[in-house]
């Protein structure tokens, strides 16, 4: 039997239903009548949050990495019906929602592991100096969790950045109980997701304000969400303008909390002379799949490329064309994000210096690629181009020489990733421009594309603003947990009263 | 020969005279002319700190290392001129000037050890994985430097909270050029040890914009220093005020930067009842020493005693009162401490069910302790009660039993400290209080005094707003240093690209 969403919220482990709804807009069939979240439910959530604490903040790491095994148990039931669900909701095809179902239970599996070997926790220890002038005493540190912690789900994530996203794992790894607004793109898919946590949290016998999920469609509901004086943190996957709308409420509370917003980059792609020449169209043809991967909707989209002048270049424009000539529309995540591509595919194309390589013709929800070109100089004289356009929209940007590529990366603003194309022939260039990208993202790549983002301990998927709020905080990978602890140290407690992980640390 | 101060601004090597000054107001003797810092000198100092880091964010650790150590030796050599200009200008005692310039030299030499020993970089490595599907590519990651910093000087730390003090050391540590903004209260104590950083960055053979001083007395330099594109981070120690204008004023920036300041406390102590029969009088007598400890002017002075009422509580008091009775006037750090030491006192003199049990007199710049007391019910009622009062006054609050001690608990705003005075018949209280108050704290301690805060690996110094306004940073040992540290990764990186650190990693 197929999943029929109820639309109502999941809050502290019961269905609730609120005064108004809102009918969401899925990529196939009718819309569903969802529940529109207010600022009440939001304080039930966030209440019941702030109560489940007192106990999930100081259960043992095993109990918390029992629940996040429990969750991607739960999630791995319902996998035809998510797939289901998720492939009407945002369009994107279903081995995309399976791979993606992969990687969601794969993170929550990844950060059960993660706390079972605790390393995480950061200990260290002073022991006392009794004979020390002045004496020393015993001092312990820890990393403890910071409390409730808010999650939006992203629209081009509906699993591995929502509702049990990698913000939520991280949060519930740390201790910190989650409450997710959830995206009203995809209202289905985060309902079948938040039964299976509320299940699990069941399941694992812990308060059920470990959890909640708040349907909604206004910015009243996020706001009341990142404003609630429970929250302790925010974790944000979006656009630029609804991201830093919240991160302004967020510094602006009595009690400023962190808003750990993830806010989009361009990923620029540096095409160095001798790649060019060695596998100038290998290149192109990677570009251009990593390009419209997903219909561009990446944030690790890889939207502009550095290319040097001359024939070499030109034969690389000419396969990039080649490869996306008369490629297949593909369905935007919501009409939405379509009518923003459009306007911002017209506005590249209006901008003085831009030239059109590829056109197409994209309408209602559909998504084709577009590329165009332009100058250094044209690039530097216009500051909108470093705009990000969320699509499959590629900027391709003719260096004359070093010189010009350099002021290119020194013009730019912070990025998640930044790509090097390069052969050993590029290596003095390359360590030219290192310095300059290192400070302006949160990860360099060599010979690959950004798309892909393993999620592992050394990913650092963040970096300088607008790629993100906090550019020392990575939302993907281990060590994104760190953005929902904090430390605490303990001058001579008694041994009895530390806890339990410093015991005989 | 003594030390007489120029007056002039330190910016990137060169003595800068600015159009006009303003006369310090030292403890003792003649005000000192300083030049009044702009928005130009911030603007040169920030262009220089730029400039710098490109080189000493990318030297080897051992530079900078060094650099620490050759600080430590520049400050040395002017100790006695040093605690000569800074006894004048605060009006602290030679010795506290004397020891705090040791904790100077030993956090800067800390920071030497612990950047040599490399385990700060915080590295990762996920080897590649060619044969998985997809093939996992090689990530290494490691914390790099995040570019030039602003440090406020600190009132009450005119050399281990300033000039050369922890946030700088740590910054200079983590490989960040460093602007400190000298606090008008000590310039010429900031000067000297400006000199000192000067002569020491030049005898490394370093840009000389990896250290400016920039005087000034007004609000305009320090808006100036937090809001220039080229700061990274802020490190303050201060009033909530002053603190919150400058959070603010980072966050409202284009491009938001971290402000890490660290805004005071109350540091409540907890005297539980069976410590209290156990030995009343010897808390009593160390808490008012602490209370009183220069002047009360550390941001982990105890000003907050939750005592049972009963008879023991009122021996308590009453050894309280003894101690302090007749105590000399102290010095206080600055004639506007000193104003708003007596507007505190008279604003908690005031508030409905207060009580003075010590008052005492004291004028222009001198402090001598205030003692009050309360209930618990008049406290909850009274929520200015839990504003900080910068000196030594002491609120003691009374408490019917276990109820009242925890809904004091729970009513708490963030704290740098909170103190528990046990024995062992006091553990099932204390058990209970424990989770309450980690959540208010930086630093929870058991039968000690929370001023003396012990310089080394697992402090935490700072704690929930308004104790810091970053939850998870300290301003007190080697942790402090991740302040000023963004991860970055690097994925398929050849190894001649890779920094050194990662080479063998």
């Amino acid at each position: 039997m197929t999943f029929v969403p109820h639309g109502l919220h999941l809050i502290a482990g019961q269905r609730v239903k609120s005064a108004s709804c809102f009918t969401s807009d899925p990529a196939e069939g009718p819309g569903l009548l969802i529940c529109e979240g207010t600022a009440a439910e939001v304080d039930a959530a966030a209440r019941a949050a702030e109560d489940a604490f007192a106990g999930f903040g100081w259960a043992p790491r095993t109990v918390r990495a029992d629940l996040l095994e429990r969750i991607a148990d739960a999630i791995e039931a319902r996998a035809a019906d998510i797939t289901a669900i998720g492939t009407r909701e945002t369009g994107l095809p279903a081995a995309r929602l399976d791979g993606e179902r992969g990687r969601t239970t794969g993170q929550l599996r990844l950060f059960a592991r993660h706390i079972r070997d605790g390393a995480y926790l950061d200990r260290r220890h002073d022991p006392a100096l009794p004979g020390r002038t002045p004496p020393r005493p015993d001092i312990r540190m820890m990393q403890r969790p910071i409390g409730p912690v808010a999650v939006f789900g992203a629209s081009n994530f509906p699993l591995a950045f929502s509702t049990a996203g990698g913000d939520t794992a991280a949060a519930l790894a740390a201790g910190c109980p989650v409450i997710v607004k959830g995206h009203p793109a995809h209202p289905g898919t985060a309902e079948i997701v938040a039964e299976a946590i509320t299940e699990a949290v069941a399941a694992a016998g812990l308060h059920p304000g470990v959890f909640s999920l708040v349907q909604g469609s206004t910015r009243e509901v996020g706001a009341a969400l990142v404003q609630h004086p429970a929250i302790r943190a925010v974790g944000f996957t979006g656009s630029l303008g609804a991201g830093r709308a919240l991160f302004d409420l967020c510094a602006r509370r009595p009690e400023p909390i962190p808003f750990f917003g993830e806010l989009g980059s361009t990923n620029p792609v540096f095409v160095l002379p001798a790649a060019l020449a060695a596998r100038g169209e290998a290149i192109a043809q990677g570009w251009a799949a990593s390009l419209t991967l997903g219909a561009g909707q990446f944030c690790t989209n890889p939207g502009i490329v550095v290319l040097p002048t001359g024939e070499a270049g030109d034969r690389f424009l000419a396969a990039v064309g080649k490869a996306l000539d008369g490629a297949a529309p593909q369905t935007m995540l919501t009409a939405g994000i379509a009518a923003s591509f459009r306007a911002g595919r017209d506005r590249v194309a209006a901008t003085a210096g831009v030239r059109a390589v590829l056109t197409s013709v994209c309408d209602r929800r559909n998504a084709t690629p577009y590329v165009f070109e332009t100058t250094v100089a044209d690039w530097l004289a216009n500051h909108d181009l470093g705009e990000e356009v969320f699509g499959p929209l590629g900027l391709v940007v003719r260096s004359r020489g070093e010189a010009e590529t350099l002021a290119f990366a020194d013009s730019l603003l912070g990025q998640l990733t930044a790509t090097l194309q390069m052969e050993s022939g590029d290596m003095a260039l390359a360590r030219r421009l290192l310095p300059i990208l290192e400070r302006k993202v949160g990860r360099v790549l060599a010979n690959g594309f950004p798309t892909g983002v393993e999620v592992c301990d050394a990913m650092v998927h963040g970096g300088p603003y607008p790629a993100s709020t906090n550019f020392g905080a990575t939302s993907v990978g281990t060590l994104s947990i760190r953005r929902f602890l904090r430390p605490v140290c303990y001058q001579n407690l008694p041994l009895p009263l530390l806890p339990d992980d410093l015991h005989d640390y």
